[in-house]
């Protein structure tokens, strides 16, 4: 890995201390904030892994503000990261907001040179992945996330846009590559051999991390997946969909850092959803109380990801039902009654592919949190490690099965039922 | 269709008459020329389609010039075309030198501006469709057209370049959308609706372009393949590799015309193969003087077809084995015994699923030559229309199967088999 720090002419990262004589030449920003720049508070509050982010309030309102630093915050200047993705970022928000409109945060200003995002501010939203921790109730999060997959895959698929167009959007996100690559390999690479970055429960998850460096079925099936990313650019994807890119109010969802977006396989966003909802669902055991309290919650976060994936394909299926203005599957070849009825099977039979898809990518998302660096404090807040073991052993035994044997999870329903038997089939630690 | 056509400063489409002075100022090509510009003969050979082509020989030596036109040759100026693809036929032509050296011809000069490239003169080679309808035999093409397959496709695969250089190919090849919409309206769309392009023996075959065009199933595969062809950037593909592109002679072959070269799946250009030799094979119960008079002719065909899959299939896989540099199947995945193995046996799984796919897409290739816009001179030198009709009505009945079946062709043998059944079984018009 070079450690060269990319730099820029006019690029220079902002401080609490910069940000106010910055934002006070945006007309726009001061009519949000008010007052003078010498009253705005202003607090970099990034508790993400790549950027800076600052929360800026003035007496009348607030804004929040993105910037993208030529290295990976988490671990430092070590590993270099290009300030691009800032406008990789802004070009699927952009196309994001065209097409679902108020679920993802307004973009308020965009600075290319600087890689500097300003969007509204999002309050009082939390990041989802925390409220789901904590067993909150989110009635309007099914439909508005299967809204936002809907509407984004379908309208950047080949069932929507026209060969040109198409083509010309994977061009324009061609350039994401360093992102890219960070899923290619924490995700489909590291977690399934010795790799200094990946860390897992131990000792008590040694056996399956060492089993898992062993399973060549498991390996065969990521591969593939792999490869299926790497080559497949079947419509424009968030990247990385999972709850903590999502904050929300319960009447209110926003999605949130799209700078993984490319044009890749539509299962890989689905797929993340999936994983981080059976993820939360197994995390519960190391949350509750007293065992059984949250019995309630869990049977919830089962009902919300089969809500989610039928919402997702009856959306997904109306949209291309009324707007198949793309050039796969033209219309021309399926008309009258036969014909309708014939594209009408094959709409189901591409929803069930898609769906099979999912679960393996899902799977992959999965064990990448367990076995590999990026960890989700759905697990990593369990303190007793025993405990944790216990949710991880089960999510990474479902998980691995979801991805070498995807085709026998039929419906969502096959896979909430298998992580209710799982949780009640293997022991505690 | 529009029929604006494209035009471009200092761009003039050359003829017989200003080429001599244009080429007396590119000093590599005087040298291979000779003599004075005022001695070269010129002439204008282009049968094909779209471009014009130029044969210019001196005392000494020939080269030949190829330069788009704005349009359509072979249907005029009411049908556009860009400029633009002279461009990505040098770009793909000097990617397949690079990669296969003297299997494609070499490039003397390029001009951007006139979408004009100079080319060493192929002589005594002719088209290899002419030959095989002539029945001669080419001892040495299986080997060479293998060779060219295995290493265009494999190298510009993610099975040997990193994922950021995939996608710097794919961008690069985006734009030519012009050439692969031809692709996608008159092999995946036309020939299964009604079209004002399409042509066919009429009146034998017009019970089978009406069958075609309300066949569901039909309808489903080939729309398939054309996401397919629309979504999966595998690796860089001619894009037009029939026997109509490949100049030869019984020593030395040279694969053409690339001018519809972009990212795509490797299926489709093995198919083209595939489908020009079934093609072929069927067509001589139209040219053979007397009955059975080239059963050994077509038998060798067929063993051609044979050995370029296989022969494709094993210099694909040995490439493999000593050339994983790519971002696809790490092999740090699979280290040790058991881990070869096991990659061992997904390669040969992923060239099972590579031959599944260029199965569907001969398919489509060979439907398209009877029932769409642009036939093959294999069937249309046919004068007998009932003969014609005989081998068309063969080739079709087993293109159908291929696509709508392709799983059950298990191996090569399993379709030269299902052609030589067929031949036998489908009765003469």
């Amino acid at each position: 890995m070079s450690a060269t720090l990319e730099t820029r002419l006019g690029y220079a990262p902002q401080s609490a201390a910069t940000l106010a004589a910055y934002l006070s030449c945006i007309p726009r920003v001061c009519a949000i904030l008010g007052g003078d720049p010498s009253a705005w508070r202003i607090e970099e509050v990034g508790d993400g892994n790549l950027n800076l982010v600052f929360i800026v309030k003035g007496p009348m309102g607030g804004v929040a503000v993105k910037q993208a630093l030529p290295y990976v915050r988490l671990v430092g200047e070590s590993w270099p990261l290009p300030l691009s993705r800032a406008h990789y970022e802004h070009m699927a928000l952009t196309e994001q907001a065209r097409l679902t409109g108020r679920l993802v945060p307004e973009i308020l200003h965009y600075d290319e040179t600087l890689a500097l995002i300003v969007m509204e501010l999002l309050e009082p939203h939390i990041i989802m992945r925390r409220g789901m921790i904590a067993a909150a109730v989110y009635p309007k999060f099914a439909d508005d996330i299967s809204t936002f997959m809907a509407r984004t895959l379908y309208f950047t698929s080949d069932l929507a846009l026209t060969a040109d167009r198409k083509k010309a959007m994977i061009a324009a996100f061609a350039g994401n590559t360093a992102l890219c690559k960070i899923t290619e390999d924490l995700i489909f690479t590291d977690p399934y051999r010795v790799a200094e970055l990946n860390r897992w429960t131990s000792p008590q998850l040694d056996a399956y991390a060492a089993r898992w460096r062993e399973d060549g079925d498991l390996k065969v099936a990521v591969s593939r997946l792999k490869l299926k990313f790497l080559s497949c650019a079947e419509a424009m994807l968030h990247g990385d969909l999972h709850t903590g890119s999502i904050m929300l109010t319960p009447d209110d969802t926003r999605v949130i850092d799209p700078e993984f977006a490319f044009m890749g396989p539509m299962g890989f966003d689905a797929g993340a959803i999936v994983a981080n909802f059976v993820i939360n669902y197994f995390s519960h055991d190391g949350h509750e109380e007293a065992p059984g309290a949250r019995d309630a919650y869990r049977e919830r976060v089962l009902a919300m990801l089969e809500t989610i994936w039928t919402s997702f394909r009856e959306k997904f299926l109306d949209l291309w039902r009324n707007n198949a203005t793309g050039d796969a599957y033209p219309t021309s070849l399926f008309q009258g009654v036969d014909g309708e009825a014939r594209l009408e099977a094959e709409r189901q039979a591409y929803m069930d592919r898609l769906w099979a898809d999912t679960v393996g990518f899902a799977g992959a998302k999965m064990i990448r949190r367990i076995l590999g660096l990026a960890h989700n404090i759905d697990l990593e807040l369990i303190a007793d490690k025993d405990r944790r073991a216990t949710c991880e052993a089960r999510a990474l035994t479902l998980a691995r099965d979801m991805m070498v044997n995807a085709g026998s999870y039929r419906s969502v329903a096959d896979v909430a039922n298998a992580a209710r038997r799982l949780r009640v089939e293997m022991k505690s630690y």
